[in-house]
């Protein structure tokens, strides 16, 4: 059972799961769009995001791709492929490897010299994405993203790769507030207790990289975007080092761009 | 000689490229960055955006990707290399298509039955993002956007291609601006003269599939966007059907989810 958090408020999961479907509904009218299209990874957000999905439109108007990659472990991979059977909706996989390793070879020559992981992780992201839209423009539809609040604020995402979406329905909830809403929904136990990752390079786990648990993560961000406390108020009623605190709000200006339209400079 | 619109107010190119210069130069600050990457077509908005870096910062802290396809022309091909060649910057010529084949065999199970154009056009953009993207993530650089206003009000753009960007220095002109401002960096004659095109299919231009030449397109945006007249008070001062100027409207509401963050449902 998941701990309560006295920070954050409560939440109703039958409001929220309302409010989201009709967001996804009233989104596909306005933008005269005939569906979704959405990537599962067989974690929790984007198994929460399909679930929500499935109870706004029919079941024939959404598409889960599942795009493994080498660093995908299979059973990832068979969560995200049971989940989509389970609800019954269009699925298909589609490995990226194949598309990495030419996209190596083209920038070798001017890259090589500046290696690096991070380069590596995002080029997977936004290969994702390119997919994702392929599909949708393809069948005039809206692509689902699958964030949630926690890691926009904190930019846990790449810019234009899995942040490069039509809509953000868990846009608004807290990574422990998805937690809550998959449990309600009943999402398979095995996808709610599996150690969140980006599953960007082999082992990496979400809470490991950030440097800090989910559940104290979203208790600070809400503290500081929400009740706008001071950093030291913040870091007595949470009892933390008040540095732990301004590192959050480091990574939340950091991140800043990310959540941003491109900056302009003003002319006229 | 370019005609000189009675509608948009005269711009000062001098002080107009000192405060991009400036701008570029206190985001690459802010931002803790080391340089810029950006592309280059060979047409007039690249090239004016890479006059402009080249007056912000050093040579060697820009890197000009010319990302050639099938549907480049030699011409604009060459017209891009003799341009970086003459600023002194560091550049690559990376062709895509070794990179469309495979993406093409990898989604066409799923999209066969949808081809369409529109898809495939889409997908350049975003590969010559990504490549972009690859190469400031390694270098810990900024891509520098070269969309110009006008394209920007109406969409006419990628979403996460050529849209996906770090900053946009030509964002407050309009095309017509652009051109001045060319005019005064001296930019080859070959380059201001050559019709506009997004090059994304053989002898695509943009002036034909807007519809509208870029000279009245721009009259028409700014007496919508800064002097918020009505519909047929535009029509009657630019001597156009008032229709002319709701199909405009029209698409500068269709434009909207491209130059805004994605919608995220209100919860709490």
């Amino acid at each position: 059972m998941q701990e309560e958090s006295n920070i954050l408020p409560p939440l109703n999961p039958v409001k929220t799961v309302e409010t989201i479907s009709n967001f996804i509904r009233n989104k596909i009218d306005e933008s005269k769009t005939e569906g979704l299209v959405i990537g599962l990874s067989g974690g929790l957000d984007s198994s929460t995001a399909v679930y929500i999905s499935e109870k706004a439109v029919d079941k024939d108007k959404i598409l889960g791709l599942i795009m493994p990659s080498q660093t995908t472990t299979p059973e990832d991979l068979e969560d995200a492929f049971i989940l989509a059977e389970h609800l019954g909706i269009e699925n298909e996989v589609i490995n990226i490897d194949s598309l990495i390793e030419p996209f190596g070879e083209l920038c070798i020559h001017s890259t090589s010299k500046y290696y690096n992981q991070l380069a590596n992780a995002n080029l997977k992201a936004r290969i994702r994405m390119m997919i994702l839209y392929y599909h949708a423009n393809s069948m005039n539809r809206l692509v689902v993203g699958t964030g949630n609040l926690s890691e926009l604020l904190v930019g846990y995402f790449t810019k234009y790769g899995d942040g490069g979406v039509d809509i953000l329905p868990l846009g608004d909830l807290y990574k422990t507030d998805v937690k809550k809403i998959a449990d309600y929904l009943q999402i398979p136990e095995k996808i709610l207790t599996k150690a969140p990752t980006a599953g960007l390079w082999s082992g990496q786990t979400d809470e490991e990289e950030l440097g800090i648990k989910y559940h104290l993560l979203d208790e600070i961000l809400y503290l500081i975007s929400t009740e706008k406390l001071k950093d030291n108020m913040i870091a007595e009623k949470l009892g933390i080092p008040t540095k732990e605190v301004l590192r959050v709000k480091n990574m939340m200006k950091s991140a800043e761009h990310k959540i941003t339209p491109p900056p302009i400079p003003k002319i006229r």
